[in-house]
Parts: structure tokens; sequence; C-alpha cells
């Protein structure tokens, strides 16, 4: 890395953006980027412009000399690039929202990044994700991919096992946690060491570093007594067993709910869908807002009403990713990065969300303790699960698809299961081509099932 | 073992005793029993005598010479016993059909080894075989238990993990999916070797070998086909993910359905408990037409009616693993016994069901060739729920019951678990004395979970 | 398998024939044997044809039914076999004599299966051993490959690791120990099951089965007492520590002395080697005085003599592993067969030594049950030795051939390993091709240590 | 930790001292010093005097306040304690000096950490460490132990297993390695990452990370090349097998040279032992002129001399780890703490040797991507040796000591072995209680060997 410093946005015309273009703004004292490319589809032309404006308005109102670029010409952008950040949404909100909606309809609980919703996802983002990455090894093959696009465990596993690409995943969640604790225990950022380990949205605080002593049990009895701020916004408010939280040694991120209050979360979610939408329906109307705020041609810094939106902190942490990197700052920071043992029992070659020291060469794992031997077999289990997602989304291998969701326990089994299966992949057939070939003429036939 | 061959049945006014009189009166050239001890409790003394006339019926008819007791003092009846056989139901099938009510009532699969209804019976059983092996230490350290006392995976984990006694649980699954086999292959019992593992009510079929060859490919085009044979009476009838069986490379048991077509299950369960009965009160209608049966003073042989019943074979099973003990057979038989590597991947200390010789010094397991990754993943999460709920009905630990139920698949988790599980400690209290403490008046504050 | 019944004896010419035409005829209403093929090379025809007029004569002399063949065209014998006999010797008695006071001249133990002889046998056989295998593929795919070709380890995991033939490697050490075993218990064989387990020449024995119970402490205690009849006669005899011993829990094969007691081996051999010759010397004479025998025309059954040759019974354990299969006789025997999982800790596709159980379809293996730590760590260490062995001794690879025998604890390292190493394979060019590179003018330079 | 700030140093009147003194000295700023206590035994009570003086003379000399004091009362010394430093040498220069020579007489390499003068010096030293740390779990239980006596790998175990106390192994070989590496690539320091693991005294360079790349490779040249700036003064300079370092990928410690090449080193040490005398004969002869230059007056800084003696950095190394505890730094040191599953393939408790974030909660250490198959056997032998070893030092258990020893490459087994373990132990028994047993009348009969 030399005078040149160029950052691309692949989605750029994401609502996000605007916390990017702050985080970027912020630490240009350490991260003096001259180039920042926003690269969209044609589909998303109009907002990338609304942003492409509303961050030129932000860069100018502080002095600072970014060139900001629009392109939906991706090979463009790539070329040379320093930074890659990968924040699209593959069939846009419309793609989640269906998603949730055919989850629902099987009686199954629909998200964005697990279950029947995680798969579908996973199938339309991962070949796309691959193919930016072919791209980078031919025009930026040094670059760093920062992945936070969701499914971003799957996604970074898959880009980590079929590219050559230096990749990490990210993820807001272990953000929102080292918050919530900062706030808990009265510490700022870098007094403390929060260590998560886990699978991206399935971590645990295994250790919080404070003062030469683990705070965990001090955390640990403010959540029981219902002081929980270590959840994110966009994740309505719940109750943890407390029997089961008090013995487990460790504090699980949000997302486990869905599996330790698996029919809570079901009949919750089935409520929100009967009133005000799918999650996925009310960011939507939440994100047209949010766009008609970008326009106003006086807005010149990050809009309140952003923070609303949810998935704060995922640009805040893409941006101390990309300065920890350039400056060989060794911060600790929790990343999706290839396991190598750093949690025993899972396979050298997945990608596992770890707190790690990150230098110029990437993140060093920190190495975990051993977990308890059930939440070992969760994780295991639910890694599984993501291998053969990747690997179906990768081959358009159905048979690994099914084996893979059959193991994962938001999910129901049999007949219901193949007909999910069958509408997903029909209805997402568009982003799906590694699929196509379960509707060809001779599909039951031919190389039906591999 | 000398002229005296004693064999004691727990629980000898069973419905399936006169399959396992008639096992023996088959096997009497090479396992000469001199006195069978048929054991019940108070509850059950009538049904008791009424299988011991019918006994010493059908044993008079041979014209063999085996002295038939009758006793409710299991004391005396365990002094130097040879094979003890485990085949009490605690808590009766009022107790199973309970189970069954209370799973259903909370939208879950209410079943006799698994799930909520599985763990209730593991609750009520253990303590009680523990009780039993005390005994057994005392009074016939040396003998040989033979459980088939259900759930017989997890009993006989209990057994082995907390007595000296030397234990080995039996099942008729594997026996019927080896009758299965040999009609597809058109084989007699001796000529093959079928090789199964996994843990009681999840295993596998890994060989099939015949004449030299591994006939695995040929048996799962059969069910491919639409003939499956290896299913019990007492499941009904379903269908495979053809898809999914055919990568398998391995031919499920019938209780695998509970995994793979979870939901088809829910439902035809859900429609039977409507109609005609849940599974236990179809069994405790048929046991009523069975016991005036054998009541019949002309009765001198095992009555056909029997065979509707579902569980056969279990009998069989057992006079030929006492035939193969008490001759040094080296017969392969498919057993619970403790793991010790059997199994890569599982503790070593833990049961599992497979395919073994058979010694005088008992069950020699074959060697598991390893399985494929995401069959291992869900026979590990079982395993851990299983040695979870044995910590549970032993040491009356609440949460660790629910850290095992947690991990069940086809459990659900949250509010409605909470719900579910202490209606049915709370419904089971007689029979569950460990769990007592959870409503005694301290019961949130003092030892509450542990 | 039907009327024919084809045996071919690859190295057919060895001393050791006679005991396994023997063992031919003692089976021969078992393993009715049609053609019986001696095959050997045009340096072993006189030898070859010497052990072909006995046979014949042994054969005529019990009036039976098998036709003798001899031939220096493997090919031709290899058509329609269904058993195939490997017992060449690479590189002859000279082979393993060059071995032994190359490794004596450099300090270390010379030995023909273990060491720096161990490494220069398998890269001098298992070259030879691909081919025949690679002719099996083309001429009889079908046959089993009895290996008891020395080092039998390793050169049965190059065959199952480089072709598709079935193979099974044979070693008299566990045939010595149980007949030991049934001498000190006072069991006919068939009445007992050791259970042995570890790797070639270097396995233990873990169970003794007998009338219902394990007499392994009893036969510890014997050999504590100073008597060890489990010792082959071609081993001179040696004191175990005893303390060892007796905390083992386990009966060491008599090639574990290479380990526990290295200093006094290598004392011995030097002293044997300063009188009257190495081991092989000594065999060497003993087979010149053996086939001065065997050609005695009167001469029509297995002369006393051989006995004390000390390779008995592995002719004994081939005709018994060719009946078993033959005639699915689920014998358990000791067999190098790949590992699959049944010792804990070493991997899957390697080949390791333990008790199975033999069938129409080859062995299955017996679980072993966990061996303790310290054991574990050598075996472990060895067969990595062996692996990387195999990997040198096919690909040519000096690195890995370094690698491995640095692991080797008989082995010494640093200068006088390059030595010892350059001299070996200098010495055996004719008989290593895959190291010829070595020596070539480029040598050092081109494709040096790939 | 608050104004007081106590450091004790056990074996205070170690030649070393001078460079500790000059560490804390150095991080004054840091880490203010308040009170230094220099703890010694009766025998070393003119040596810890002579260090006191020229202690007091450099910290007043550089106008600092802290005080020093000298004591032959350990309990006093320890009380209120913020850090322990150990480094005294059980049984003296005259012990480590007779293990060499014992070992040497019976043809093994005598070392001060490893093989047979390894073992005597766990068994002499272990004991006292154990004693220590019960005196600092009722006077200074939040104190850190910071470990630098020799065998420093198995003491700090033995204190991790038997004890309560805090306490982390410190070793200068991997500071001697990264000094070497910032000469070779040309970086301060703070610049790079060196990533070693493996045991003390057994560890491999993994990474080398610098301007963002993995300078491995490069160092590997250079190595190649014949600049070795990574290996001790104390260490004779020797040649690697070129060969075997270019495919090992890793850089190995200047102590690997034991197993790689063992012969060299043996003939060296022999040679050396009939020259200038065993390394602890040179080294005591050093030690004495050390003093000598320490006594005068007018000397109040370290000596030059003293670098010479081979063991620098030590106190370095302690010092950074105290600072660095002491302000939560998180500096990447390499320390001797519990694997925890920081190497895979090692039980979790053991203690490994790995590069660490020093927190104020002490070592995080970096995960450890996995060992090449054959360095993780090695590593994992010789872990066992020294659990075994620790084992035996602890519980007097001579079988377990022979059981550990007879792993280790660098001893030989059987009639020597017994013998040389004889001397060792009757030779040390005044520092070995444990083993005193051996010795007593009923030795071979009572509790021997347990």
């Amino acid at each position: 890395m030399n005078q040149k410093l160029k950052v691309v946005v692949i989605g750029g015309g994401s609502s996000y953006t605007p916390e990017l273009i702050e985080g970027l703004i912020n630490r240009y004292h350490e991260l003096p980027v001259t180039e920042l490319w926003l690269v969209d589809i044609e589909a998303g032309k109009d907002k990338v412009n609304i942003i492409s404006g509303l961050a030129q308005r932000m860069i100018k109102n502080k002095g600072l000399n970014i060139d900001v670029h629009v392109t939906l010409d991706r090979r463009l952008a790539l070329e040379h690039a320093d930074f890659v950040c990968s924040q699209f949404r593959a069939g846009c909100l419309e793609g989640r929202i269906r998603d949730e909606r055919i989850a629902l309809k099987y009686g199954m609980i629909g998200q964005e990044t697990n279950g029947l919703g995680g798969f579908a996802n996973a199938c339309r983002t991962i070949p796309m994700t691959l193919d930016i990455c072919q791209d980078m090894e031919e025009l930026c093959p040094d670059a760093w991919l920062l992945n936070f696009t969701n499914p971003s465990g799957m996604v970074t596993e898959a880009v980590l096992k079929y590219t050559q690409i230096k990749a990490i995943g990210l993820c807001n969640v272990p953000v929102i946690m080292e918050k919530g604790i900062a706030q808990i225990i009265g510490a700022d950022a870098g007094e403390f060491i929060m260590q998560v380990a886990g699978l991206n949205h399935m971590i645990w605080a295994r250790k919080i570093l404070h003062e030469g002593t683990d705070k965990l049990n001090l955390v640990m009895n403010e959540i029981l007594n219902g002081h929980d701020p270590l959840v994110p916004a966009n994740i309505p408010p719940f109750d943890w067993p407390k029997d089961l939280l008090r013995e487990m040694g460790m504090i699980p991120c949000a997302y486990l709910r869905y599996y330790y209050t698996s029919d809570d979360i079901m009949k919750q979610e089935q409520a929100e869908a009967d009133g005000e939408g799918t999650r996925g329906e009310v960011v939507k109307a939440m994100e047209q807002r949010l766009f008609d705020i970008y326009k106003n041609p006086d807005l010149a810094e990050k809009p309140k009403e952003l923070e609303k939106r949810g998935g704060q902190y995922y640009s805040e942490a893409a941006c101390e990713l990309m300065a920890s990197i350039y400056n060989d700052k060794r911060t600790v920071m929790h990343v999706n990065t290839r396991n190598h043992g750093a949690i025993s029992g899972l396979p050298d070659d997945c990608v596992v969300e770890v707190s790690s020291l990150i230098t110029k060469s990437g993140p060093l794992p920190l190495n975990v303790e051993p977990f308890p031997d059930d939440t070992l077999r969760l994780i295991q289990l639910m890694k599984e699960y993501e291998t053969l997602t990747v690997e179906a989304a990768v081959e358009g291998d159905l048979v690994a698809a099914k084996r893979g969701l059959i193991l994962n326990p938001i999910v129901m089994t049999g007949t219901v299961l193949d007909d999910a299966l069958k509408e997903t992949v029909r209805e997402n057939l568009d982003y799906m081509p590694q699929f196509r070939w379960m509707f060809a003429q001779n599909s039951g036939v031919g190389r039906s099932y591999k």
C-alpha cells in the first residue's frame, strides 16, 4: 500500500453506506483513503447515486480529499483496489421478504441468515460473491475483501474455500455485544478484551478481561437481572431461560435465542408478519424513508435516523478493520476467518467467528478454550449445515442442501421441507442458476441430484 | 455357570413374556435353564400370575424341566441369578400414555424413547434400574443384566456408568432390520452379516456382507422401489425422502424418520391421537385382549396374536444373547454396550448400539468405519442429549435436563419447553423422586437447579 | 469362487513353502485347491524347482489332486487366480544381510523390518509389490492378496493406498503369541480369543478371553515369573523390565523390546555379528542346509528342520486365512488391514495389525479399546515413520525418508543418518530405481529432494 | 496492584540477577517497583549478598527508589508480593554437572532440560517449586509466578496442575530467535510478529509477519545460506540438515538439534566433556569469574561479561512480562502456559510454549495452525514424556519415570536406563525425597513402584 489508497464498496447503494462514509471520515488521519468507489447494479442505480451525492457532501463538509466514484462497472472499480467492502444484497430486499414469507408459510422461522431463509440467501449470494472474487484475482489479487454481506460466515467460507482472495467476514453482533458490555462494566472500548467464539450469528462471549480479572460473571448477573444492552436494535427484546444462562458460563449472542427459545421466536415472528410485517418488510419501509432523507441536498452528515435501522456498527467495524490492517494496529477484533484449530472439534478449513489480533497480514485468531460439550455439539451441527449449504450453493447440489437443512434445528423435515425447498428454488430461479437443472425437462432423470 | 442356570425376569408380567418363554424352550438344548423367576410389583400381581400359569403350561407341554417361580420379592429372585432380564415398564402403560399426551399437547412428537417422552421415561426408569443393580451387586454380582426396558440405550449407559454390573442393552429394531434384509437378499440369518452402528433407535446398517460381497446397494434399491420389510410392525409405514436415501450409502433404521421426516410424523401422530388413540393407548387395548387370551387354561403355547403387538423379537434377541454368552458362541449380535472407540467421535464411556461378537465374556464390538460427517454430527448431538438426560435422571438436575432437551431435534425450546417440562415432572412425581425438590417449598431458592 | 481354486505363490522358491504346502494339504477338505502356481525369478529358479519337486511329492503322498505349476512368468500364473500369496524377498537374503551390516556399521540396530534395514527393505519391496498388484488388477482383479513379505505392514499399506487390490497382511508374531498363551492357560486355539492391536511387529495383546474371564493378568504373571513361550524362535530370549510390564496391563509382542530395551538389543546384535554372524547370515546358512534336505527325492513331507528356521506359522496363518475367507468361517485372526477407526488416534487410511473377524468379504476388525497415552504416542510415532517410508518408497522422496527415519526411536540422526542413508541407497540402487535420481549427474540441482 | 509494587526473586543469588536488575531499572517508568526481595538459601548466602550489593549500587546509580531486601526467609519475602520470579537452581550447579556426567557415563546426551538430566532436574526442582507455591497460596495468592527455573515447561506444568497459583513459564530461546530474526529482516522488535509454538526448548517459528507478509521463507533462506543468528550463545554452532530444513516450512529452535542431529551432538558433548568440561563445568568457572567482578564495589551496572554467560534475555523477558501484565500492554510474548486447545492434538491441561497476547489477566495464546503430522508426533511424544516426568517428580513414581524416559528420543532404554536411573536417584537423594522409598529396606517389596 502506497500513497494511493483505493476502497471499493460493492453494493454501494446500501442504506448503510453513510455509516461507512462517516467511519472513513473519522479515521482519515490513520486511513487516508484517496479513492472511494461505489459499485452497484442497474436496479440500484438511483440509490447509489443518492448515496454518492450524500457521501460527497459529507466528505466536502469535513474538507477531506477523497475522490468518490460511482459505477455499474465492477471491473473498472476493482482494478488496483486495496480494500473491497462487500455489502450487496443478492435479490434485494424483495428476496429477503420472499424468503421470510415462504418460511413462515411452511411453519418455519423466516430469517435472513439461518434456516430456510439463510439457505436461500446463501444460494443467491455465494455465486455472485465468487464472481466478484474471480474479478479480484485478476484485477486486485492483493486486496483484502471485507465481507459483510449476509450470511457472512458462509459467504466468507465459500470465498476462502473456492478462491485465492484474502477475505475477512464481519458482523455487527460482536460489536454490539462489546458496546453493551462496555456499558455494564463501565469501561471504554480499548480498556477491556471481550473474547468471543463460535460461528457467525452463533457466538458466545467467553472472556471479558478488564483490570486483571474476568468480568463475565458480573455481566451475566446484569443480564440475569434484566439489564441486557447486548442485543441489536433489530432483534426484539426477549427473555433468556435464566437457569440455562446461569449455568452456561458464557454470554450467548442474541441470535442464540433461535436455538434456546425457538418456539417463542416463531410465535413472535408470526405475530409480526400478521401485523406490521416481516422484518424485511419493516426494513423496506424504513429504507424508503432513509433514502428520502439522504436525498436532501442540505444533508452533509450521517442522519440520526440510520441508527434505528438496526444494522449499525457494521461499517464502523469495517473501517476499524481497514485501519487496523493498514496500520498493523494489533487491535483485537471479532472476525470470520479460517478455523485452523482455533475452535477444537471443527474442521481446519471451515470459517469461524473468533476474536483475533488484527495485523497487516490479516487476523491472528486468539486460541479458544474448549467449549462445553453440549455447546460444541450445537456448533458442530450448525457448521456442518453451513458447509453443506456452501457446497449446495456452489455446486447446485440439492441433496447436499437437504442434508444440511435437516441438521438445522430451526428447519422442519419431511414433506414440508421438500415442498418449501422446491418453492424456494422455483421463486429464486433468476438468482440461483446453479439449480436451474431442477426445472429442466429431464430433471428427475438426467443429472438430477448430481 | 454350572448345572444350575437361573434366569430372572424383572417385569415378568409383561405381555411379551410368552415370547421369552418360547425362546427359552426353543433353546433348551443349548441353554438348559433350571429356574425361571418372574418378578413383578404389587400392581402387576394379576398379570404376572396369568403369565406364570401360561409359562408353566408351555413348559410342561414340551416336557421340559424348568422350575417357574413368581415373586414380588425382587431380592429373593436375584440371589445367585445367572441372567437377569429387565423388561419392566416404570409407571406402566399409563405413564407412557401420559408422556405421549403431554408432548402432543405442547405440539411435540410424543414418543416412548425420544424427545420429551423419552426423557420422562428415562427419569422414571433409570433410578429403578439402578436400585435393581444395587441388589445385583450384592446378590448376583457376576450375573449378566440384559436390559430391554426402554429407553434401552440410556438405561444401559446409566448402569454402566453408575454400577459394577455387566449390562447389555437390547432392542428389536436391528433384529427386524436383519429379518427384512434376509428376506430381500434371500438368505438365512446365519448366512450374512449385517453390521449396524449408532445409538439405540438411531442406527444405520453399514454393511450387508453375503457371499463375499456387500449387498447394501441391492437392499437400498429394494427400499427405494417401495419394498421395505425392515420396519417394525408398531411403526406405521412411511416414505423416505428417496434422494437422501440414495446418497446416504447406509440403510437407516425406521426410527430415523423422526429426524428426516419430523413434520410428517408429527401430523400422523396427531391424527392417530385424535382417532384410535396414541400408540400407548392402542397398545393398552391390545394388552388387555392378550391377557384375556393368556388366561385360557387350555393355551399352552405363545398365541399368534402376540405377534401383532409390535415388539416382537425382543425376547428372541434376549434368548439368543443368553445362549451366545452361555456357550461362547461368537455370533454377531447388535447390542448396546460401552463405546470405547467403536464409533469415532463419541466419548469412550458412553453407550452405543453396535454389532458385536458375543463371547462368554460379553460383547466385542466390531469396529465401525467412520460415519459421513453430517450423520456423525446428528449422532454426536443425540448422544449428548442422552448423556445429559442420564445425568438429569440420576442427579435430579433440571438444568442438565434442559440443556439436553434443547439439543434434541424433536423438542421445541423456550417457554413451551419450560411448561412441558414442568408438567412432565409434576405429573410423574411419584416416579421421579429425584425431582421432588422442584416442588418443595423453597424450590426456587434453596437447591433449585443444583 | 467355483470348482477351480487357484492359489499363486510369489516367491515360491522360499524355504518356507513346504509349510505352506503342508497347510494346504491339511486344509484340503475345506479348501480344495485345484492349481498351485509357484512363481519365482530367474535367480531363484533352482530353489523353486527343488520346492516344486518336494511339493509334488508331498501332495502325491497324501493322494490329493492339486496341480503344481512352476513358472518364472508371473503374469501367466496370476491369470484368474483366487488367492495370491506374496512371500518373496526383494534383493534376496544378500539384501537383508547388507542392510544389517550397514546399520551395524553406523552403530544402529540392523533389522529386517524396522529402523534403517526396515526402510531399505520397504524401498526394495514396495515397488515390486505394486508391480505385482498392477498385474493383478488386470489379470485377477477379484483375487485376494495375502502378503507376508516383510515389512508386512508397510507393504500392505502401500498396496491399499496405491492399488485396487484386496490385500491382507500377515505375520507370524501374533500366531506365536497365541500359541504361547494357549500353552499358559491350557486351552486349545479355538477355546479362547486373544485380541491384539498395534502395528506390524508392534502389537500388544489387549484381551485374552477364556471361559468368560480375561486371563491377561494370569498370562502376565507367568511372563513375569520367567515363563515366556510367546517369543518367536528367531528372537533371542531376553528380559522385560518387569516393573514396566507389570504396569502395562497389556502383553507386548517380542519385537517391542526394540523400544523398551534398545541398548541391550544393540549389544546383543553386535556380539552376534562379531560371532556367528548377523541374523541374515545365520538364516542364509540354515537355508542352504534346508534346501539340501528338500532335494532328497525320498522326502515327501515337511522336514522337522524347517521348524528351527524361525518364521514358522506364517504359512499356517496364510492357509487358515484362505480357508476362512473361502468358507466365510468368521474365525478371529490377526491381520494387517485398513485402520478405519479401529485404533483411535491413527489416520483412517493407514494400515494396522488388529484381531479381526474373517469373512468371505475379508476382515472385519474388532474394535480396539483406547491405548494408554504413552503407548499410543509410540504407535502414532511409528505409524508416521511407516507412512513416510511408504511415501518415500513409492515416490523416491529422500526428504520424506529422512523425516520418517528421524522419528524412528532405533535410528540415530544427524550426519550419521545422512551417511548411512546414502550408503543404503547406493548399495541398493539396482532394487531402488526410485532413488536413482540421487546419483544422476544433476542430482543436487535438478529434482533433488523433489 | 497499588502504589506498593513488590517483586520477589527466588534464587536471588543467581549470576543472572544483574540482568534482571537492569531490566527493572530500564522499565522503572512503567513498572515502578517499590520493593525488591532477593531470596536464597543458606548455601547461597554469600552470592546473594554480593548480588544485593551490586543491585543497590546499580539502583542508586540511576537515582531510583527501589528498596532492595535480602533474606533467607522465603515466607517473609513472599508476603503480599505482586510478582515472584523463580530462578533458583535446585542442587546448584553441582547438581547440573552431576546430571551431565551421569548421562555421558551411560552413553547418553547430558543436558540440563532434556533426557536423563532433564528428568533429574525436574525431580529436584518440582517439589521445591510446589513448596514455594504452597507458601504463595497462603501469603500472596494473587501474585504472578514467573518461572524461569529449568526445565521451565515441566515446572510450569507442575505448578498449574497441582496448585492454584497463576504461573507463567519463561525461556530465553524464543527471545533469542526473535532477536536473530529482527537482524535478518532488518526490523525492530515491535515491528514484526514472530509466532512460535511447541514445548519449552522444542519450539518452531510458525509465522514471521512483517509489513503485511510472512517472511518465514526469507529467514529460512538466510539460515540455509549459513547465516543463523537465532542460536543462543550457550549452544555451539551446528549445521541443520538443509534438505529437512527447506521442506519444514517452519524455523526450528536451536534445541531441536537434539532430535534432528542427535549423534553429532552426542559426539560434540563427549569431546567437550573430555576437553574443557561439560557445559555445567564451563558455566561454573564462568560464574566464579562473574562473582569476582560483581564484588567490585565500584561496579554499578551490569558488566559486559554477563552477556557471554549464555542465558541472556531471560531477565529481559521477565521484566517485559511483568511490565506487560502490570500495564495490560497486550504485547505478543512467548510463554509457557496451559494449552487449552492452542496446539491441537495435545491435552487441554498440559503446558505448551506459545506466542500469546499478554494482558493484565495473563497470557491469551494465539491460535496455532495445525503442525505437519511428523512434527506433531514428535511434540506429542515429548509432551507425554514431560507429563509422565511431572507425575514421577510429584509422586515419586519410578515406573512413570521410566515410561516417560523410554519415549524420549535422546534416552537409551533397557539395562542401561535402569542403571542410569538408579544412579541418578541415588546420587540426588537429598534433593529427591519422593524417591527415598527406593532405598528403604523393604523397597523391592513394600510400596516398590507404587
